[in-house]
């Protein structure tokens, strides 16, 4: 199969995880990514262990986000080896960088330098919160954006703590952002051959992945002290929607319940005291009471139970799976999300493939992150440097 | 500013979230989205009221996802209007739907029947759980994708139940995924004047998102139970990662700690029993008993006072706002997120941008979504339907 993006090349000076992870992308839909390491250590997530789990010399993590990529070594605080990347900036098409503001002008790859060298360039840049302001020097990391963001507010129920996402999430919408800018610009350069610069960040794109709950906040006029947003006291699963919406414990385990009618729910559970909830959008506001009534009914049977008697009424609901169950479902068994991928020195594990299809085919691709360097001469001569 | 997108066309028949917040930022970026909608309901999403809030007739969330979109209202059931639609199709880019599989067969929109209307369109499709196997006909709805993956056990505390995210995170990750497949396809097109299929799906998407987890858990060999992940038993943010990740009660609220030198952790919060466990990666491995030791330590002082003493040793960490104290700081006030959002009927709302800056400019669009066919009419004489 032909991929979409190929014939372009992409240089990685991006580390950690949300430019990789778009690095990631963009070699999955075809292009050719190369990442430009520095010596010894390479991307610091090479050594970013994640309980202590290495295959070859770099973290499961590592490997994770940076399979399907060449590695060339460069020094970037050596004039040489800088010279060296703007030999090869005009034969490439993308280059993305993660460097905290300033760092980048201090080794001489700006946008403006850079895109005199190549002005059909896309120069993707990601920071933690933007080139300017008063946070422009924070660290950019995942938990911070979280913390700052709002967002540790969301999950949970009415008195927990503040509780973070369990996954790298602002780093992620970042990346998928930093995707979405560098194929947009690439489109308006096949039109008009120009270049361009495109910025992300952490926070405007944590804030962007709220833009539901942030909305919902700065339009409450019901609510002028704006305490929102509010969870609800048992199986809370977003602070806006009413009840039944969350995951409430039954007899041997979990059901999910999305929204739907109160009264059909309360037929198909048979659970009388449900109606009364159902007029005047009480869903919402008496939620915490209406979920407690629901939740004390659901714990007396099993979630196979249950979920026969809402399947049959067509009533949206789902089993609460853990990863063991997950991937023993015939249904996760035939998304064929897993492959295994390998390197010439016999490294070997499994991971998942890239979420999207083409044309009705899954895409999949074999090759393993690179050895730190692994392609510094090769790709010297190729493209004579 | 020339918008990327611009000269692009949208047809939209997706609804709810993860299709029309694709749509938005195809908008964003300069495309013209046509939302295709019937009558009388209109995308559902319209009625979708989060916590009342309604402007004009729709809730605030149809007014969040669809801004700055048009609205051309047709019966799909009505072989009449299913021919304006066909007469439309060849002055089209994309079009979008989220029909549940085989509705869109017998509706005459199926892939097969509109390649041959139009061999350039890009056409993108967006299921639950794909077009095959055992999950195909189960609802594709946010809450239940995350509890079948397995994410709703990343976040909360070890002995907590599942915890869901607080906000539609399979829903926007599939909505970002099919951002990218449209412009990898457009990208080719250019090239090869050929149009595609591209497909995603919540679950697909959603499994993706957790690509570091389950690569971890299918990676794990010292755990052959294979009972991850194990999230610790207070101040969990990850559960890969060892302490002292996570948010921490103060004196007078939190903090949140990102990864980094336990030595320094320990010198900076002058806490010599932390110490300890700086060695052999004990931070992962004791890290309940090391994160109990960082926890009984911070809830002695303001959170300012450890920021204070953290940041001047450079050790990543921040505090842990709400929306009323996010929206106060300068820091946010500085990333001019807002914008006011308004239409020919006075209604008007407040709502975020765009997080994806072009050549150093933040994008505005002051278009608020569209009113029920609003635009039918004139679409219908633009294009001579």
């Amino acid at each position: 199969m032909k991929l979409p993006l190929e014939g372009l090349t992409v240089l990685e000076f991006s580390q950690y995880m949300a430019g990789p992870y778009a690095g990631l992308r963009l070699a999955d839909l075809g292009a050719r990514v190369i990442k430009v390491e520095r010596p010894i250590l390479g991307d610091a997530c090479r050594s970013l262990v994640t309980k202590n789990m290495k295959v070859g010399d770099d973290s499961v993590l590592f490997h994770t986000v940076n399979r399907n990529k060449e590695s060339f070594q460069a020094n970037l605080k050596d004039p040489d080896d800088v010279e060296v990347i703007k030999r090869l900036l005009p034969k490439v098409d993308v280059i993305t960088h993660n460097f905290r503001p300033g760092i980048i002008e201090r080794l001489g790859l700006d946008f403006d330098t850079v895109s005199q060298i190549n002005p059909q360039l896309i120069y993707a840049q990601i920071s933690g919160y933007g080139d300017s302001g008063p946070w422009k020097r924070k660290p950019g990391q995942d938990l911070l954006a979280q913390s700052m963001s709002g967002l540790t507010w969301l999950s949970g129920n009415k008195d927990d703590d503040p509780i973070p996402f369990g996954a790298a999430v602002a780093d992620m919408v970042c990346g998928s952002n930093m995707v979405q800018a560098i194929l947009a610009a690439l489109l308006r350069r096949r039109k008009t051959g120009q270049g361009a610069k495109v910025d992300v960040s952490l926070m405007e794109s944590i804030l962007d992945f709220q833009f539901e709950g942030l909305t919902a906040y700065l339009n409450d006029d019901s609510n002028p002290s704006n305490e929102l947003p509010t969870r609800s006291e048992t199986a809370s699963a977003h602070a806006y929607l009413g009840a039944p919406y969350g995951i409430y414990p039954t007899q041997n385990g979990y059901i999910a319940l999305a929204m739907g009618s109160i009264e059909t729910l309360s037929k198909l559970l048979g659970l009388n005291e449900l109606a009364d909830y159902s007029s005047n959008n009480r869903y919402y506001l008496d939620r915490d009471s209406a979920k407690s009534v629901i939740a004390k009914h659901l714990v007396t049977q099993t979630t196979e139970h249950w979920i026969a008697k809402l399947e049959a009424g067509e009533y949206w609901c789902s089993d609460v799976l853990t990863y063991n169950q997950l991937v023993e479902t015939d249904g996760y068994k035939s998304l064929e999300m897993e492959m295994t991928i390998t390197r010439h020195d016999e490294i070997s594990l499994v991971t998942t493939r890239c979420p999207i299809r083409l044309n009705g085919n899954k895409i999949y691709h074999p090759k393993a992150a690179p050895i730190l360097g692994d392609h510094t001469t090769n790709i010297k001569q190729e493209f004579n440097l």
